[in-house]
């Protein structure tokens, strides 16, 4: 049977497990459900096993085990030279806070109008499912074992994390002390959006992030703007002067040497993302009635989301915010501010160029401290003409039936250290929508599209297959 | 008898009646006052009659007497030609607390090492009760009025206010209601400091005052810096913008038109500004150990918070200032701000270029809303070369045997009001110091510059007197 036909024979008990394990609440951000987080990994790992995964365990994270578990499964290719896939996903949970605004309960998933609704029903339990479900499909369609058994064109590994949605504090770490077992040739990301149902499309790359803080200080007291004001240097000046300098002109960032390792866009992904079905003034609506799209000059709205690096000022305060007037010069003024960076931007040369631009630019008489918690997130991003990616295209538009477009998402996740620290490519292989209220109340999934998943999943592992010389020489 | 006989004959009454003065808590502030303050009025009222005044009284003020008494008094001169002066001063006092930092009740006046310590001593009870010493000096050492009686060389009004620690809230209603009865050829003011002991000076003018908010709005929420950062508008950019553009490279305020009424600096008064024995490194100790003295390039530090105007920004807002990261792009920003001006600067003109220097450098995209509360305060200013400083300048020599340098204040208080209503110049006779804790716990007052005071008064109604068509001719 083809992998189209076993696929839709299936579909029904594909959805009625997906409800099972979609009835447990695993919300790693609340210790009230990190029982039910190791309830979800237990599942997965038996249901792996169902479908037929030789190897599926769960495995405790941070030390001692005070993390939240992941899920491993194996599934070896009949022929050991087969490329080795390793699937990124995460069985946990975002929390469901406004209750009252769910029109169902979030763990009682109900089927409605080719939508199934609850909560992990798009990110992310119902894109890892539908791994297991294209693996059986692939294994059943294709060759065997040496010992009689249905496999998979390729060696099939998946990593399905706990703590996606809490920060994935131990995943680093995970990846580092495992890394024997999780070699790979390629790696295939299952946690994000396609453009529309109508087209498909697929996110080439994430961007990275740092997160700084700036506190200035001045006097040791606020000051009488009468007795003092004009001739001494004010914290809330110099913290102005440093914010509005971060950007020239042209809206690109000033910090030095900010753009020196950038991979620039290229013509092709222009294209393409010119060709997206693109509604600016109703994305301004989304964007809480924005008034205007502003930004970087030379490129359009979806480049300087998706492809360009940023700064923004999250935050920022100092001297007297209650109500009325209070003449003073403050002692203190302080900001937040957070870079989103592109491939091949590194955080840790962000954040030293953050420290060089506010020392250079301080002025006298005003003592600056530069705090940069953690290490950053690192941007990700697969080339458009990679032969993981255009694989991956290729099995997309054999499951979809048309042309597939590429995108690129703006937010930040753990993706790029799965590729740092395994030393393999990523392509993005999903099926959410912006529409599936992810993180929101009344989180869905359209069913027709995960079993597209399923299917274009289970044509990728050919893909590779068939392609396997291209992938290995990439590396 | 001459003046400075006099007044030494007459000390100890005088700090008698002082300490009984003192001992009123007119604290204007606190309702709980109130019917100290109407105490204090009455006591004063009653003193000038008792020093010779023919008319002491005090006048309410507010809708229905809803304020705080000033007191009124009047001595007509024995000619009927001779100037009209018209002295400002105040009989309330700021609130006491901490109250346990205090060495000695701050109502129970006590004498030690010549100081004399209680609430109000300084600020300005002392420094309006010598105009009564003064009075009498001048009138038993002059001439006598067509009646036999003594008279002083110049009419004398007094006006003491009741709520200049509160505001002044009343004080251009009561001006304007009662500007029959005010008329006057000079005002001398005396609610001001000297530059030390033993170096005696006078100020010649006092920073006018604008307060202003801004507020800017952007998207309608907090937007994801993941998902739009780089392609909306951010608040907290454009007021960085607002904020950093207020000041050019020298430190100049660039709001348009800024500068053009301001009188500049004459080279007489920055002479006698560098002269006074100013102590930079004291001085910035004194400003909360501000580590540089920095402001608007060709002045001194003197002139810069004296002689110069400003603008400071006193507080500002917007966007994630709690612990940890939030990656947002903020729905506002806001900042309060405040200018000192100096003469001729009007108010009004400054509210209206600040808005639009925010119109006009506001992005689109971003709305602004730009608040000034009230109407400001008027800088006010007495050339050094007028004849009303000259013969205060005189007289103040006469007293201390020494010359007599100028200053300026750097605050802000309703004097340009006084000059502005009645159309009359100020001098600024006064004789606290910076030293003397005013606003603070243990304020105290030098016992022998208050007699040093009365001597000045004295001498300059002589100096009116002898100079009345100088000061005629400057109306």
């Amino acid at each position: 049977m083809d992998v189209r036909g076993y696929i839709g024979e299936n579909a029904a008990g594909f959805f009625g497990a997906l409800s099972e394990w979609l009835a447990i609440p695993s919300i790693s951000a609340d210790p009230g459900h990190h029982d039910d987080v190791r309830r979800s990994a237990e599942w997965l790992a038996g249901h792996l096993r169902q479908s037929g995964f030789p190897v599926a365990e769960t495995w405790e994270t941070g030390a001692g085990g005070a993390g939240l578990p992941a899920v491993f499964a194996h599934w070896p290719a009949a022929d050991p030279s087969a490329p080795v896939v390793l699937v990124y996903g995460h069985h946990d949970v975002q929390p469901v806070e406004p209750l009252d605004e769910w029109e169902s309960p979030p763990f009682e998933p109900v089927q409605r109008d080719g939508q199934l609704l609850g909560r992990g029903a798009s990110d992310d339990k119902g894109q890892v499912l539908f791994h297991a479900l294209a693996a059986r499909a692939s294994a059943a369609s294709g060759r065997r074992d040496p010992g009689g058994q249905a496999a998979p064109p390729v060696t099939l590994k998946l990593l399905i994390e706990g703590e996606e949605e809490s920060g994935s504090t131990n995943f680093a770490a995970l990846l580092e002390s495992r890394r024997d077992r999780l070699g790979c040739d390629v790696i295939v990301i299952s946690d994000t959006t396609m453009w529309a149902a109508d087209v498909p499309s697929m996110c080439t790359g994430m961007r990275g992030l740092v997160e700084a803080q700036i506190d200035l200080r001045g006097p040791e007291r606020d000051l009488h703007s009468g007795s003092f004001g004009g001739a001494v240097p004010n914290p809330l000046h110099a913290l102005a002067d440093l914010l509005a300098g971060l950007h020239d002109r042209d809206g690109r960032v000033t910090l030095p040497g900010f753009y020196d390792k950038v991979i620039p866009v290229s013509a092709t992904e222009r294209e393409m993302f010119a060709r997206l079905p693109f509604d600016e003034q109703a994305w301004l609506d989304d964007a809480g009635h924005s008034r205007a799209a502003t930004g970087e000059a030379g490129f359009s709205t979806l480049e300087r989301i998706w492809a360009r690096p940023t700064a923004e000022v999250n935050g920022m305060w100092g001297g007297h915010t209650g109500p009325g007037g209070k003449t003073i010069i403050p002692g203190q003024a302080h900001a937040k501010l957070s870079f989103r960076l592109v491939a091949n931007q590194e955080p840790a040369d962000v954040a030293a160029a953050l420290r060089d631009y506010v020392a250079q630019r301080t002025p006298p008489g005003i003592e600056a401290v530069v705090t940069v918690p953690g290490s950053g997130v690192r941007p990700s991003f697969s080339p458009v003409d990679s032969a993981a990616v255009l694989a991956a295209r290729r099995a997309m538009e054999r499951a979809f039936g048309s042309e597939v477009l590429f995108t690129r998402e703006g937010g930040s996740g753990p993706e790029a250290d799965l590729a740092a620290i395994l030393g393999a490519p990523l392509v993005f292989l999903a099926v959410g929508l912006d529409s599936d209220r992810i993180h929101a109340p009344n989180e869905k999934v359209e069913m027709s599209l995960l079993l597209k998943g399923a299917e274009a999943a289970a044509y990728l592992w050919d893909e590779f297959a068939a392609t396997a010389g291209d992938l290995t020489a990439a590396r």
